[in-house]
């Protein structure tokens, strides 16, 4: 691994990172109304298009970073349906 | 500009857009109790990281957007002192 994937998996890490205090947070409290849909929609297309783009760019530090994002954003969208039916 | 840089600046659109809406509801709502300060600085490290990340690699897609990203991240982090100290 050279300087380069190494700064971009750093990258990648703290990026994914930050996400993760939402998804607890949703989970701990049950409650997701103030997390919007449409941008849960706008942000999963445009994760799906990072990772087309990495594939292209052949750059594994943006596949695997975007993979891991839409995993978590995906988990954000079948709990804000969930909790959403509760009320 | 051929078509892997086009997916990527349509990948940087989608995924930076999808950061307004939180970005408006602050400003709004004059409120930012739910947005984690610690989050918002792992955030903005990561997002530092991608622009050394994209400059290494010449990757304009990715500096360009990063770029956005950070400047939305400060200017929430600048709402929530500012809304911090009101109550």
């Amino acid at each position: 691994m050279n300087t380069t994937q190494l700064i971009g998996i750093v990258a990648g890490i703290l990026t994914a990172t930050s996400m993760l205090p939402q998804l607890v947070k949703i989970i701990k409290h049950k409650k997701a109304d103030d997390v919007s849909m449409f941008m849960l929609i706008v942000l999963l297309s445009g994760l799906a298009t990072w990772i087309v783009y990495g594939i292209l760019r052949e750059d594994w530090p943006i596949i695997v970073t975007n993979c891991f994002s839409f995993i978590i954003n995906v988990l954000m969208v079948i709990f804000r349906i969930k909790y959403s039916h509760k009320n």
